[in-house]
């Protein structure tokens, strides 16, 4: 495969991600039937909730992951070509233009997704937060900085980990997409109210880019930790869990 | 298989995702506990909600993927049918049986629907909307004609994206149904206040039938969105995407 | 395998099926935050719900396919057995013994919740309903004997539909009790509000004992018509579906 | 793998099983829009449920078996070790190293959680009973101690005979880390009412050294049911219902 196509299925992956992700929050999360305002008492909840965004983001790794992972080893997240890299799977000389293809992917997502959404009448795309993550003030649960820095950092480190030991050569062929895909999942279960969760620098551009103001300010963090996290995983595994023989890319295995 | 078995799993195939996507939505999705009528404020909300249906349209095509894939390759959907064309995966003399099939079983679904949930006092058919798709006045969230365009241009787009590459022959051996059916599933957890979500016609076909009126009217937008984001994607994927190599029909693969 | 180990197998299995899908139901569908009562305006949704319990009764099937498929087949219901046999999946000599094993487990295992949920205080097993089957009055959401009949018999057919497609020898290996139990899932999404769902005469045996009354008067229902769905399904699918070579039980697939 | 790579590979899982399973238990379960009390009338429910505590549950173990279950076997749970030590799967000298690093992923996990669940304003951690097990007084739904012994030692012994079948050689390669994951998932999905849901004497170590006072009295029962049943259900498994032929550790076969 060329690097070219590599980067089209990268862009692909990563505006699947945000749409899907992002856009399952943003349209679908508190859906009242009958058109109730949240907060009255009688608004019924039929939206998919934090369950169902939860889902929505994992699948969007699962079935990306399938659908392109034997092309460009589907990463569509900074911290995992980082943390990949790190383990001495995934070139230096590819790191930037992967990072790059993610960032316009996501980017675009949230274009396409700030279209749809503002067709509904009333919506404010600033107002709703977007889906953008945040801390303190801007955390859903009212987070501090710390809290929500050890969250993603630790979160980052075991989704790492994960993509690490389940595209190991010794585990069952296949299957990886599944494991990956359902630990974002699980991630997002854990941490929506905590950081609106990341573990994904590309994810979070994306909505920032239109909230601006306090999701740009505070971006720095969604870069950060997640970052850190994934490159001590990919140093750790590496080092420690790795059977002696060498591994491959992700695009051999899944 | 002659085309005949084949046609008639595409009849069950179609009628298992009407039946059990837009059974769910309209048997399950608003139940509440002790009879307690929605809209008051003890309502206690025992429904599957929007994401119990997009958990339902998405295991009808996993589950049948597995049942009838080896059959007929279990498309269900005429946007399915065109973009594998478009892929130059599935032949012109086939493409209009196909399509008929899907379309009987959608009918007979929506009707049989229509016989259960009529067993229920009180059941207004039309004005329940019968999960038919609709866009402006009739999207669950009231989002413009133009919104909803893009939603399901999108969303086929994506859809036929997922289907070409998790059964492209690179991808691994059998996992392509978990892999197709979980993004029908997350399409849902996007799109069902925008339009009821249809990436579908025989699907948007099948309840509109009964319920008429504005439903029928509101129609070609759920023939037309779907089969042009589901034609370019096969035009894309096998222009773009696709391994020199010749692919294969879906009923070689799943 | 002997047929006394494939008999443990079909009693431990039904007894999961019964204990897991009905358990989830009686101790966890409705449960609210801080001890509020239902019917509250207060009461805070932390139960499952209706996709809970749906999840639950599909995934008692899909853990046991896995565990015990190998033993017995993992039919635990008769009318999988029975619909197995007309499909000529197996023989006429062992069908009562495998329902008789069915039938034990499933009471055990409401004998057992009994035991766990009557120790909560003020629990009333009678008026609970126990997760009995039931229609007309004693439907959850008032569906008349039509309305359940039918749905009981189209949702068994195509519950037999997807257990012989997905172990027809041309699916694709070791995936059967994943399609398979997640039609389970699939069926309950649908129609718990109609009949409570049965599509298994043993599933709906285990509760009516303990409950009496209604519960017996109206099991002949949720033995006739899944029995019925079943044997047509076994019969249509070998005529009319099958590959022309033999296929084999499930114990050799799974 | 030396037994050093083993012990820590245990660490991490059980960190993840507990990180994971109780973090979204504390995080996220009664999480509300617009930050409304529990309790009030206009609380509107986002958080994920005892179905979103069900599943992170399972996925912890789901993704951590893909993961690390060709290190160590991916036991993370000292009923499970001794389950496979009784069914003669797992070898005495090794058993309590295991179960030390599982304790210590355990705690460890609890620790971290901690760090984040008291960066929110007016988290009181004791108050909160964070995710601690529980009976009679302490059991959610007020369940009593009899009634919470029989719903441990049955769902640990259902359990262990999961995770024997579906690493029997006759099972199906690749699968077992789905029915062992989704199985804990199910457990949880009955019995979260009833005692918090444990089955794992390390889980529930975890957070009680946090809460302390009735949470360590009451964690006896938490260590002495499973551990029964786990042993029980080895024993049972390998002398019931094997096949003759000898079976393999669990690092061997997931």
């Amino acid at each position: 495969m060329s690097l070219t196509k590599r980067c089209i299925a990268e862009f692909i992956g990563t505006f699947w991600l945000v749409f899907g992700g992002c856009g399952s929050a943003v349209l679908a999360a508190a859906f009242t039937a009958d058109g109730a305002k949240l907060g009255q008492s009688t608004a019924f909840p039929l939206g998919i909730g934090l369950v169902g965004v939860s889902l929505a983001f994992g699948l969007t790794v699962l079935t990306m992951a399938y659908a392109i992972g034997h092309i460009s080893g589907c990463h569509l997240n900074p911290a995992v070509s980082i943390g990949l890299w790190a383990a001495k799977r995934f070139p230096s000389s590819e790191l930037f233009v992967y990072i790059g293809s993610q960032i316009f992917g996501a980017v675009a997502a949230a274009g396409v997704l700030a279209l749809i959404a503002t067709g509904k009448p009333g919506f404010d795309l600033v107002k709703s937060g977007f889906a953008a993550n945040g801390f303190g003030a801007h955390s859903p649960g009212g987070y501090s900085l710390t809290a929500c820095f050890i969250a993603e950092l630790v979160l980052t480190f075991i989704f790492l980990t994960v993509i690490l030991g389940a595209t190991d050569r010794r585990a069952p062929q296949g299957f990886a997409p599944i494991a990956i895909g359902l630990t974002l999942t699980l991630i997002h279960l854990i941490s929506i109210p905590v950081t609106n969760t990341s573990v994904n620098p590309a994810r979070s551009l994306g909505p920032a880019v239109f909230v601006g103001g306090w999701a740009l300010q505070q971006l720095w963090l969604f870069w950060l930790a997640p970052i850190l996290g994934g490159a001590f995983a990919g140093f750790f595994y590496s080092q420690v869990l790795e059977a002696p023989t060498p591994e491959r890319q992700l695009s051999e295995v899944i």
